[in-house]
């Protein structure tokens, strides 16, 4: 066998055995697989010593990085604990599995209950955040399923060592090993093998880092695709919009943290407002150290402003740079957000309950506020637990993806005998 | 331009002009939607003497398909009628858009509601029932998303004779004529190009046909498709099944209608209850006029049946023939139906409580029942009103797709100046 075949063989194997963990998966109970989970974060704090030894051959290796890359790639004992505390906290959710969605009966006398099952096999394709490795299997088997695991090559080293924490949770209750796989191989055809499904194995794919991935991932797979492609998030701050409370949240969308995919990338203002709450926000912006790239109006009142041009429009900086715009009214703010915005998250700051109303039903983005800061784009926030990022799809999920996300449905039917006429 | 060029060029037109009818159709009114459906099934029946010289026309251009492939392309009086009683039926459904589908408070203060939304532009390719035009335009109209209809080239003129009657329907109330557009062309390369999403436009592509096309759209399509695959629906009669019960469901569930994806294909049956119940049930079906392709044990009860090969277990006959095959007890059933069955729907007769709980929760199809007949596995039977099918994927929805599961949902997020720490 060649080098492609032999991948291939191994590949398919590794896929034949998720499988069959899924039929186990499937049933466990609620009590084993958080039993699990403890097991595996203990784990994690137990061989913290190896799993930092893993990541500094990882540094080593990668000197060629960006600072930002490596930033990611590295792990500290801090890190080590937050990834077996986020472990634990996925074991304290509540059990997604076998909830009770919705339950009628039909006059033919038939009870019907729809009913939350796993998904099955989640591949998993990430790049340098070797967490990933934790939080994604975590969850994955939170909602019953079984997980296959591929992290970037520059992050080998460490998720190696983070997943051997995790099978011995897995070995720790008797669940299968391969129900959290990693992809043992660094070869990046073991990915195009991946998004092909692995001869009917992966019931979906998961992408999780740039858009360089995410784009591939998309383009490519032949299997269902979750993914945040990006988060072009809009604030606008509409002619009636409180000062304090324009000026908190244009900052806080955009500064608390720049790099996560809520953040702020474009602040639109009414023109009524622009010299005044407008002009007053921008100033703060430019305070807090934020880049501003504005069009005329906006720089007729903050000279300072560099100018934009049509790309800022749709840019996801994830940097201390906001776009800046004047618009005349909520009907300009909603065109501008339908023409440039990605569908993640937008904001609406207004006194005025007629204006927020028609910018929560005309716009069409998996979130929409109304007087609260884009930087609540996450699942902790919406109460969902940890999440494994945010939909910008249109199907199954949309917005935070938490373990409740990671399910599917059937239906229950009780008869009494009935036939159809 | 070459021809490749032309199509793709008028694909793109079409696409494009599609998705700004998707920003209308996303805040049309449900009295507006309403009346647009009232409108076209008007039209319908105003136009049926068109309707019909145009498939007389198709028809007699088919000469050369099967008597089935014959029928199913044929219309007549009854079942112009029955188009547009279907799609007032539709108009009488309960809006699916807008429904609040949950609503919680989080600590930060935040009124977080998860609110049905549009899909926004579905893709619907089929084959040979011209009525698939009004029905599929229907559903989707309903569920406030703009449908790119792709009918098969053999009922073109039948098609677009009911189109002239849907854009009836959407002229009536001044809805963009686009919000049900009609691939104009018969050039498979219109579908190869909808596959890949037409830049982006189309959010989900839904096939309706048989295993050829389905397969076809599920191997190429870059968008999300939602698919119903196959049908190898089960029957299995436990060792405590009611006679008279088992006798019924067997025959309805096989012979009321042979040719529905929700029809058995296969019955399991215990055992214990071979010689007696299950031999009865057996020579009920062959009575009905059902052919019997039957293991071993089941043909020593039973001489007259064939011998079934390995490939009746996962064969959908879609005729009067079923796979029969002796199981001893439910976990055999279960592994049997995981090995061969299509995740469509499944049956388990008993007066058993914990042998049916344990098929109800062990298997993973759309739909399980207990019993009643397989043929309850319609939208109009669960009471979702017209379906467009029955999904066997994963994600999204699986089961009957009706209106509700035409929709997506954002979340809406309403707070009082809340920023993130």
């Amino acid at each position: 066998m060649n080098a492609a075949d032999t991948l291939r063989a191994q590949m398919l194997a590794l896929g034949r055995e998720a499988r069959a963990a899924a039929g186990v998966l499937r049933e466990a109970p609620a009590a084993t697989k958080n039993k699990t989970l403890m097991a595996a974060a203990a784990a994690i704090r137990a061989q913290a010593d190896d799993i930092l030894a893993a990541n500094a051959e990882d540094l080593k290796a990668a000197k060629d990085l960006t600072p930002a890359l490596r930033d990611r790639l590295m792990l500290d004992a801090k890190g080590i604990e937050a990834m077996a505390k986020g472990i634990e906290d996925v074991a304290a959710l509540p059990d997604p599995v076998g909830r009770e969605l919705a339950r009628w009966t039909v006059p033919s006398g038939l009870d019907i209950a729809r009913v939350a099952t796993p998904i099955g096999v989640i591949g998993m394709i990430y790049e340098s955040r070797p967490n990933v490795t934790a939080d994604a299997g975590a969850l994955a088997l939170k909602a019953g399923n079984v997980s296959i695991l591929r992290g970037g090559s520059e992050s080998a080293h460490s998720s190696a060592a983070i997943h051997a924490a995790m099978v011995e949770g897995l070995r720790a209750t008797g669940l299968p090993e391969a129900a959290i796989t990693r992809v043992p191989t660094t070869d990046r055809a073991a990915v195009g093998l991946m998004l092909e499904g692995l001869d009917g194995t992966i019931d979906l794919i998961i992408p999780r880092g740039g858009k360089g991935l995410t784009s591939r991932v998309m383009a490519e797979a032949r299997v269902p695709v979750l993914a945040h492609l990006e988060g072009v998030c809009h604030v606008y701050l509409h002619a009636k919009a409180d000062e304090r409370m324009a000026r908190a949240i244009a900052v806080n969308s955009k500064m608390r943290r720049t790099s996560v995919c809520g953040a702020a990338e474009t602040l639109l203002i009414d023109k009524a407002i622009l010299p005044t709450i407008g002009k007053a926000a921008l100033e703060d912006l430019a305070r807090a150290g934020c880049e501003i790239r504005a069009d005329q109006a906006v720089r007729a009142v903050l000279p300072a402003a560099k100018a934009a041009n049509d790309a800022d429009w749709s840019t996801e900086y994830l940097d201390a740079v906001i776009a800046a715009k004047a618009v005349d009214g909520v009907e300009e703010a909603v065109a501008h957000i339908e023409k440039y915005g990605s569908h993640h998250t937008e904001v609406i700051v207004t006194e005025d309950k007629k204006a927020a109303e028609r910018f929560l039903t005309a716009l069409d983005s998996a979130i929409l506020l109304w007087n609260a800061s884009t930087q609540f784009a996450d699942g902790a926030e919406f109460g969902m637990g940890a999440e494994i990022g945010i939909g910008t799809g249109k199907l199954h999920a949309r917005g935070p993806v938490g373990v409740e996300q990671l399910t599917t449905f059937k239906y229950v039917v009780r008869g009494n005998g009935q036939v159809r006429p």
